[in-house]
């Protein structure tokens, strides 16, 4: 029989997210209803989902060989497991999330000291107390069971997580500092680790993931160009990048096809085609392993 | 100004059945959307809203005067709290909650001995290792941010809360053991209850609160009957209703009427009509004071 | 252990004004997630839920002792069973449904005649066939799985189930012909009819039913009347309609009772204003027995 | 054929609020599905759902005979039309609506002298224009097509509809001065009321209604007072309330029943309680007539 | 500091369309809860959401830079602005939108002039008056706050929006005639169209924008040809499409990429194979510039 | 006028999946509200929706000229018609589903024989009663009206449709034994297939959703390689798979590209890039014919 990795995929507002990567990867997962855990098609895999706070626990116990999850929970968590690697692809952008210690907008509290004998709710306790002791800062911490946003009218303050702060804002709250970033990490069991097999899977997923991520803001663009100006177009392309470049019967023209992030394209664009490239088109991708 | 009592009311699963107490107490309350307070119509109450399972301890820390949450939260937060009165009234039925022990259908697990070594998700982390511990059985017992019925075939077990067991049953677990029984208290800040005009006010609320939960499973039930037939209806009641009986202007007749169980109403009516009672209704109550 | 009557309940559109219906009657009955029975308060009945076309067919064989379903559906199926009472209760109001024939608004059909050598839709297949073989009419009966209105343009017409037309007429649809009118039958299998217990248990329902059903229109009117104008409010009430009037301590006055149709209230109550009536309530009623 | 009364009653926010009113008034109204009209059983009435904002133009025009509606819009619409009633029911509570000039908490408008030169968006444009040219303020005032609030950030200012003020509140914004406040009224088309037919049709309507408002937030109460203690019990009640009290068949009893606000009822129940009433039963109404 | 171009985008339903073919055009777009600005990836794009009948009064204060609107609001407003561009992207399809003069199905009115002396209900008001009066026909025009069709049969007519015709059909509707087409367009502030940053920016975005569109309804085709047979294949392609070819390994063989209209690329599949071509493939486009 | 085929496409469980099919094989399908028939971008086609249950009835009469449905149903309802081809892709996967004999998990029944004088219910119920009569065993089956699951503990056993047991397993069924496999058909009306224009245009369908189908679980791969090493990398392909070698400007290079399962593509990116292969890109694919 087959030897199965399992695999820890957080759920709740991850979930979704990582999801997608894995199908990206070439997996064909799914969530499956009552609770059932989701299934893959790989004989290899065995999917597991705990929430994203509780992973780096069952991943150091060993309910799962590997797992998803927040640097913030490693952390939090103060597990001891082996981070194989991170990846940037917090929920709806890839960018990092940070804790931040946010008060009232009209709240007389401008930086942690003026917090000294004061309440503050937060999900993340430990590293929340650990701040303030650092600083030697007295405050009370109480652990919040969601809702951390309406609590910090009725508290002193409170310790959230937010991307870009906006949800914070909008809720009338201003951000004092912020105590911790954090991004998705790829972690493994130490026994796991050990076992050739084990880690030799775990580093596929790794390759794959990482292709998949890569792909996610990025997309293929191809190109009829005139042989005598490939040098012109050519050096509009940023300089890391070597495009391919291939004979078409017609001997006066060259196809180019290079990959670049969205956000590139969008202005080179305009500049090829005064180059005098033409039948540019812009598809999607996949996968980009460099 | 009017003085307030800061009242703490639950979010959550029992946030409906809650304002729906409040509401038969008389109250006309009402959740606010964006997060905001539930409003109340009496300048007297300031309506704030945590979790169920947070409660006790801003009821200690005089965050709110007073609250109204289950047992189970108290003792597990190990709050210094004053228990004015304990009501039955958990979601659907007026039932008292049970935290249990649950393993698979299939588990070889039968007692909470068995689980030595074990490893267990609960909500309910420091009543669960007081539970184990206070029987020397060692087990791991890791704390669940929800979902934990879909843990427990992951693990070798959980304490997880039920109503029926219906839940589990469906989920398939087994329950093993009953670790703590549970109902909705109302509980009250010490200073809070040293203060005359705040303890007048709980108790007041209370009065209220209990009128209204004595009336949720009664009707009032009213009858003409004919004098002569008047011993025999009676008879049939149960000992301890005592009905108000009332002339009418035909004196040959009388009125009746009695609060009952609805369960008692249902075999009652049709032996009331063959008694010789006719004009039988049964009508709604918001409230039933002794 | 206590005996159990096992009492098909219909699933899907009559499934809430059934369990509304019993509420009335005084049982707590609940729908219970994932596809388990729903749970009632009375430890002599057993709920299951069929859906009203396949309910006499169990009734039957057995499969349960008694059921609540149309008509309709105890002809389509021709399930030898006793009719134990009929209740009108549709979907929204208190009326019967009808089968009819339905076709666009535009089609030259004007009577079912016109359908000779035709295709139909319908769900009754059975009651449907024998109307048009009974009138010597040649049509071809489809059984149709759902959606039947979306059918009368792609085939000649439809026979579907409607209360007041207006959904027929929403989708440009013509009613031709009634073929079956139908309201809510309760039906006991023939064994359990001849057993006592059962046969009790079954009236005390139908009592209960009848008496819910009866309330559901209705209001208690309450009313203080000066004592010489007493004749004059009383000549007002419909005749079959006896007030209970009782004696006020206040001697010049008596207080009158009556329960009354909601559409007549609205009527009488101006009247009753003006004839002297002073104090007038209306309150809900659960339950009427006359 | 019957006569018919043609009745607008408002689409949208105070939809819910008056389909709930006409029902405690004793009709059964029903919306219906695909933007038909609705259905009431009430053979002289037929229903037309216009918005709150055009209902006065159609009375105005003869398009219905009468209709509910803010009295905003009918300022707002210059409506000529006759105002036979107005009632106090807005969306969740029974307080007027006020239109106010918002502006965002950290702006530096302070009156709307201020906002000279500026640029308002608003529903209400009239009321808003009229409203600064009486004061010789110059603004510009666009028509908002909805989403208001958020508006008050990227122009100067708005004029927005408020119950209570917390959600313009939590959307940051601060109220300036109030413009108009607004009971719902029941207008009537000069013409109809003309008509003796209509016009009694209206007042019996107005009657009932009057009837179901009030009996909103009052309570039956019901209780059993010892004939000796009934003088004391009687003087608790407030003085404008006259209780029914009726005979026993126990001469040393007395039943005393009292409608109330519900607000009221609160404070009673204990002080009756003590002064010796008991079996104290508090029910729902549906209409109260005086 | 960045410069910044503000950008109106549609709320409602132009919502969706525009995001996507934001998204396509290169830009990562994404809605924000609570009312707050959608986020853009771009430094140099501020967005800000009105709905699209606001929009171009907006683009005239010059509160937004340029906006993305329907032609009919921007007629309807009389909004003095640069026309940068026009698109065809209603909701769902690629297809102008009409609003047309709709009676119900059996009204008389066969023409405009039946509807002299009548009252029409319309979002577009302006633009309905002014269509009338230029034909001399007497109407009065109601402004509709929504749910439009609905008034049809309450007054003599209704000017609507429509793209099929099939929801007025659904509502027993018929078109009268077309008063205007519309399809969206790309509009500018005059400031802001003279300044040279500014105007640059705004037609880079046109190229783009154009660009997404263009590749909506188009696909790439890919296959491998018989030397000998490439002139035969290529005749089948349309005339004005000349497709890319690129020698292989196997001189025997040429590769050959063509990008087509989706509807052309269903009839060509099969023409292309019996051709001689193989390994057929058929791919997603983003976007498309000649 | 062009001539139109008239195809049957299946509401319900299927209907999305047939939708996104006829997408990817390049036809615009928009299911229309109020049961108006989905609009298509062919001329040549017309859409008409029926129940996959019922779909080869109204291809033999003749009402459709094609339809998709499952082999299921054109079995159970014995229909003579024209089975064309048939394709894979149930409603998530692309694998059959079965029609399997259920029972409780703790059922004594393990064997079809084990049923002997039982009673079953299940939606094919012609299928079934041969199964069993087939085989000598005597049972009483009866026609499911839908939540056939829930009836397998009120009855003997259930036959129901499932495509991996995970839902039957969840409700705690044991399959005893398959009685039928399905997979989705296209079939056509007999007169329609001997129609020299219906049978190409049946045919084209064909063609092009067999391409989509054959896309639905592929990727396209491209890399570049060192042509010294070309042999090496084409190596690790599957046999069967023939890639498009081309030249490259850079005469040291070739690139490659080659259409594999997704499932294969996630084992061989790895080794490819060991072997030497750059820059490897996976795209998305519409259609593949090979």
């Amino acid at each position: 029989m087959a030897r199965k990795l399992k695999l820890g995929i957080p759920k709740g507002s991850l979930q979704e997210s990582t999801f997608d990567m894995m199908r990206r990867a070439g997996f064909d997962i799914h969530a499956s209803p009552r609770g059932l855990s989701p299934t893959v098609d790989d004989p290899e895999l065995e999917i597991v989902q705990f929430r994203a706070q509780e992973m780096s626990r069952y991943v150091e116990d060993g309910v799962v060989d590997a797992g998803l999850t927040g640097k913030d929970w490693i952390v939090e968590n103060g597990s001891d497991v082996v981070e194989v690697a991170d990846f940037v692809y917090a929920k709806a952008k890839l960018v990092p999330v940070r804790w931040v210690l946010a008060v009232p907008q009209e709240s007389s509290i401008l930086k942690a000291e003026d917090l000294e004998g004061g309440i503050i709710a937060t999900e993340l306790v430990n590293t929340t107390r650990k701040y303030f002791a650092d600083r030697g800062i007295n405050v009370k911490v109480e652990f919040s069971w969601g809702a951390t946003e309406a609590k910090a009218r009725l508290l002193d303050g409170i310790v959230d997580v937010t991307e870009t702060g906006a949800s914070l804002r909008a809720n009338g709250l201003r951000i004092v500092e912020t105590l911790l970033e954090s991004t998705t990490h790829f972690i493994a069991n130490k026994a796991s680790w050990n076992d050739p097999w084990m880690r030799e899977k775990i580093e596929n997923l790794t390759l794959l993931l990482r292709g998949a991520l890569s792909a996610r803001e990025k997309v293929g663009l191809k190109m009829n160009v005139p042989r005598d100006k490939l040098e012109k177009v050519t050096s509009l392309l940023p300089a890391e990048k070597s495009p391919t470049v291939s004979n078409l019967l017609d001997s006066d023209w060259v196809a180019l096809e290079v990959i670049l992030p969205e956000v590139q394209e969008r202005e080179l664009v305009p500049q090829l085609k005064r180059a005098g490239a033409t039948g540019i088109i812009v598809y999607p991708l996949n996968k980009v392993i460099p």
